[in-house]
């Protein structure tokens, strides 16, 4: 394929991969995953949240794990702040930048934080601007922009405004999150370019589970529309707690070889990734959502008969 | 969403879904599949394949599935053809078109027909005359378009040409192929443009494989293409015996979604389409890829919380 350009990938595996499963991963074991994911190739890592550990006890060990971290200077890793006192907590860290969150529906909200989702915007703006002048990057994530599990459809022009407010306070991008796997490819189409007509240069980044399958479809309208980071997580590792049987994230190694093959530059490694993904389902002891660590790559032409001779 | 128009649904599940489950059906049990597609709305139905009983145990009994099928005026129903004695067969029963296949490599067409991709692609001609000639449809497959499992790259010229051939017999429409579920969306574009370059006109359709998680993001790409018909098996049964572990064709009820949530007209109740392929995991006995039976469709409003009241 022509070269198409770049697009970031940001791995969530141990912040959104784990947070919804189960099966509780040491402070060493997550530190292992993320090693797996530095090996891959990936630069920029959602590597823990500072949720409160009576909601989120996979996220309990933040502190120690941020502290574990291989010291890289060509890696960024996020923390993953709901509140102040989560940035408190965040500034005291070595991490690089903080991850905030607002959501695009008051019931939503309203489960997720307990905050309308105006309030959930005048946090996060709040949030962004301490962090920055603390020192610390800044992200901002609009929760449920595609879809929400007790409102159905969420409008668009609700969040191209969350949005407008929130570049405002000047984070680093918007994440444009489909929190329970929702969306449709032409949804994600009508919403960035509504966006885009607001906001013409903020840099932009996709969330998207494949809770319906659409995940990687959700990604590809994503990138032709101009985002340039992608969140993933190996194996497709996570969920929601809202949808039943919900898959996780788009997994790293299935969005890596839609993209290269598609002529994206991705920077990652991807027969690391499917080792990761083959490491973490033996870990795990189930199979993952992600594909490639059973199909494998493109072929290679090893196996070429000779018509001729046949 | 705007309403983008009409995508025909074309249920493959008791031919390519069937055809590579280990699982034997009963005639019985296959017309029961065929009536689940039926009360979901499918009209255009690929039901059965003339091959060789040794070579294809589940396809044994096509004639007596193909005398089962409930008459309907509305509904068009297809049988799969290898070759001259296939459609021979196909001749005596009462199916309204058969479905012709060539290969676009010549290892894959070794193979599958042990024939060079030229001779697949004259025998497919010939086939398409003769059934025409003998009052009935044909449609035209070209397998392995978009990579082999044994010479890896197919060439978008080569299936181009072959194209052009094909469509001088005159087919109701050709079908591109990934056999073994390794296209991606801009290749599946590029290889429409080209096609589309040569021949502005003859319909098109989509077969995808889910093998690589790809499935309905090329699908997605087809129709932005402009391809009038995809493939879909219910629960996305099905899969390619030369690809360990592969899933099988596009879920119908995941593929339904995202193009009738997109704005796209199906002619599918995907409420049935949810209900067949939990009927089927049930008839199956294991998970199925389809991932709508599990998450269920768009949520609906009604846990919508009052904010002031929480």
């Amino acid at each position: 394929m022509t070269h198409q350009g770049t697009v970031e990938i940001i791995d969530v595996s141990a912040r959104d991969g784990l947070q919804n499963e189960s099966q509780l991963f040491s402070t060493e074991e997550k530190l292992e995953l993320i090693g797996h994911a530095l090996d891959a190739g990936a630069k920029r890592l959602e590597v823990a949240s500072f949720a409160h550990p009576k909601y989120v006890p996979q996220m309990a060990d933040a502190e120690a794990v941020i502290e574990g971290l291989p010291n890289r200077d060509d890696v960024e890793y996020i923390g993953l702040v709901m509140n102040a006192r989560g940035l408190d907590r965040a500034l005291k860290t070595k991490l690089d930048e903080v991850g905030l969150v607002c959501v695009a529906t008051d019931s939503f909200a309203m489960k997720n934080q307990n905050q309308t989702r105006d309030q959930s915007v005048e946090m996060a703006y709040e949030l962004i601007k301490r962090a920055k002048s603390e020192g610390l990057n800044a992200n901002v994530t609009i929760g449920a922009s595609f879809g929400c599990p007790f409102e159905g459809e969420v409008s668009a022009e609700a969040v191209v405004k969350m949005a407008v407010r929130l570049a405002e306070a000047g984070p680093r991008e918007i994440s444009l999150a489909d929190t329970i796997g929702v969306a449709n490819p032409w949804q994600v189409k009508a919403l960035i370019s509504a966006l885009r007509a607001e906001l013409p240069s903020i840099p932009l980044r996709g969330h998207f589970h494949n809770t319906r399958n659409t995940g990687l479809a959700n990604a590809a309208a994503a990138v032709e529309s101009g985002v340039g980071s992608l969140d993933v997580s190996i194996g497709g590792i996570g969920g929601c707690p809202f949808a039943p049987a919900a898959t996780g994230n788009v997994p790293s190694e299935d969005l890596v070889y839609m993209l290269e093959r598609g002529g994206f530059d991705t920077g990652m490694n991807l027969d690391r990734l499917i080792q990761a993904s083959q490491w973490l389902t033996k870990k795990m002891n189930k199979d993952l959502p992600g594909m490639l660590g059973r199909a494998g790559g493109f072929p290679k032409p090893d196996n070429k008969l000779d018509p001729a001779a046949a």
